[in-house]
């Protein structure tokens, strides 16, 4: 259990003016983010352990699949970028360009194909090792000319980042099926499930399409276009002069929604495993070049993103699975004993608990309680022990119940 | 539990020619790092493991000396950097600057005093906020001229830095023991504290000595005269013409020892404070500027160190405490169900498995079992099924022993 005298990171009284939209506004207000320059965010304690239990859901859908975690650089070298041609800033505008002692100069990486095709080129020989998927979650930098939105758009952030090596497409397309299950359990627990949506977007150099998971977003940066037959969704960037045509169906009437991606996934073929010169021995004996997939999420993105989709008026709302701590233990006078009593309690039955024992009134308590929005609100005082308990109140319900305690108190 | 025969690293038949030292050598033979480019370190699955759990233990004493868990941020502001004096690349030749669209700057941080001071500006306003620390996990940036030895030398690399703000000297000194015991409490836990010692150093512009924990190793880049009267240990970077004066007892004879500086703590004055105006409220009304303190532990340099120093001439050790797994099965032949049955006993108490049902011989599985250094090597077959248990041979022991299972298998 943590307790919140400790805390350093106080609250605000109101959002800060200036900022760039609701959910950073509360996140900033809760103290839960900093920003240090437009676009580059410091994560506090009760942010950091936001983004640190995002990473884990993620992370346990993807072992699940097979991919393994690993950790690549955040300096790429440039050789490998003048490899595919994306070193040249005409091509890739965004990359950053780091001069170095003895006139060398390195990349920092807003993605990993030049790392991870090079890495895999001696390990992936043979059909026997593949498929093959690794995965990291990497500070990604990019030289955007505007860096606004808070979380959603950032020079700096956390991504998640899979690469995957297979012998065949048949085979690509397998694993990619996969991936994209990995990706609807992964938003489902994220509770942003129904808001999410599977779209076609471009393909870039790589192929006709890729596909792109846009949360519903008033705020967000992209626009779905919305086949009023079938219900596919299709990102603007793929509609030419205003005439919609849907890939899956055909129709031609569509509305919008504004959105927010928050993962994509692309089939890269054989661009970067041609550049690096990967290739594998089959069967019968013959060599291939494997082909790849690559599978993004925005990690501090989602962060932002859900932020802003659960606020409410007084603050911020978590989904359980990702809340800084599960259980906000008010406490009120001399009652820290039996909070720290019922803390121990729920610990025990894997919760996690933050006990407010600063020496403040409880209004000023209670408003910080909403803006934190940890799930569970338990208000321990005279009142509520009278009634052989303590009081319950969920965050987003205006109900307070009281809630027996199941132990001597 | 994990299956080796998912794994996709592969172990190499020998070291890699031209290996910066013997650790490096073997980390890359394990398939536990790859090198990118000279001084940039990519992490395979097994050595991630290792860095997450030497975090880990790093996290659980800083913890319970009340410093929090931040995560600053690798981008770092230009104007923060002039403010301290330390964009000049003359003052700070290893600071890496990186040019951005719209004619900007931004620094790669070394170092984050100019990051976390303005940062606490905000928090420490009244003596009541004191003392108070913060530390971060994050990848520091270096432009050294020549980075060899693998992970002991970086122009990349993870670092665990910690930022005390305190009201007098006096505070400052409390806490600076504190963290002095929590040092040595990670090192008596990484098995590394026989053999790493408190050692004076210079104290750079911010006061006259600093303090490093440096770790008895060949291969390391640093000296240290050890008094002959008092053992008092001293950076060779304070002796001036060879004319060695104990700081402790004033002695004059000393002899030298080789090492490795895994940690460091800095007494910082009011340097930082002044520069940023930090300004604090004292109980009588008045306004002081607090002193600081910093305090590193180099996470990856770690890893490196005790590769170093437990390996012996068929692989790496590692201790019990950081090892990827702590127990590593050998199948052979069907026995598969049966390690199965064993790991989840095994991991009912605590335990981390690595099950090698890899398709290859014993002899092979054995050679690698050494390579990767996993604490407890079991061996499961006919043999073993028949002495009614499981071989168990600890990693760097030759005595192999029969225990009994303690459940039907």
């Amino acid at each position: 259990m943590n307790f919140l005298s400790n805390h350093i990171f106080s609250t605000l009284k109101t959002i800060p003016q200036g900022s760039d939209n609701r959910g950073t506004g509360l996140l900033l207000q809760a103290g839960f983010i900093r920003q240090e320059m437009a676009g580059v965010y410091i994560f506090l304690p009760m942010g950091l352990r936001v983004l640190r239990n995002i990473e884990s859901i993620i992370r346990d859908e993807l072992d699940a699949i097979g991919a393994q975690e690993i950790l690549m650089t955040a300096l790429g070298s440039k050789e490998h970028w003048m490899t595919t041609g994306r070193w040249d800033q005409e091509k890739m505008d965004i990359l950053f360009h780091v001069p170095a002692s003895r006139s060398k100069e390195y990349a920092l990486n807003p993605t990993h194909e030049e790392i991870v095709t090079p890495l895999m080129n001696e390990f992936v020989r043979s059909y026997k090792n593949l498929p093959a998927a690794v995965y990291q979650f990497q500070t990604k930098f990019r030289n955007e000319v505007r860096a606004k939105s808070g979380l959603l758009r950032g020079r700096e952030f956390l991504m998640k980042d899979l690469y995957s090596f297979h012998e065949t497409s048949e085979h690509l397309d397998v694993y990619f099926e996969k991936v994209r299950e990995a990706y609807v359990s992964i938003f489902n627990r994220l509770e942003i499930g129904d808001k999410t949506h599977y779209a076609f977007a471009s393909g870039g150099a790589f192929s006709k399409y890729s596909y792109e998971f846009q949360t519903e977003l008033g705020i967000g940066e992209d626009t779905l276009y919305v086949c009023d037959a079938c219900g596919q969704k299709v990102n603007n960037e793929l509609i030419q002069d205003n005439n919609f045509i849907c890939p899956s169906c055909e129709h031609t009437s569509a509305h919008t929604i504004t959105t927010s991606e928050v993962g994509n996934i692309f089939k890269l073929g054989d661009k970067f495993s041609k550049d690096f010169q990967l290739k594998t021995s089959t069967k019968d004996g013959s060599n291939i070049i494997p082909v790849m997939g690559c599978y993004g999420i925005g990690v501090s993105r989602l962060m932002g993103v859900i932020a802003e989709i659960f606020a409410d008026d007084v603050g911020l709302i978590w989904p359980k699975a990702i809340a800084p701590y599960t259980d906000y233990i008010l406490v009120q006078c001399d009652n820290k004993k039996s909070a720290i009593q019922l803390a121990l309690q729920l610990e025990k039955s894997g919760k996690k608990v933050l006990i407010d024992d600063r020496d403040m009134g409880f209004g000023k308590k209670a408003k910080d309680a909403d803006l934190f929005g940890i799930p569970n609100r338990i208000v321990i005082s005279e009142k509520t022990l009278a009634k052989g308990g303590y009081e319950l109140k969920v965050r987003g319900s205006s109900v307070e119940t009281i809630v027996q305690y199941d132990f001597d108190i």
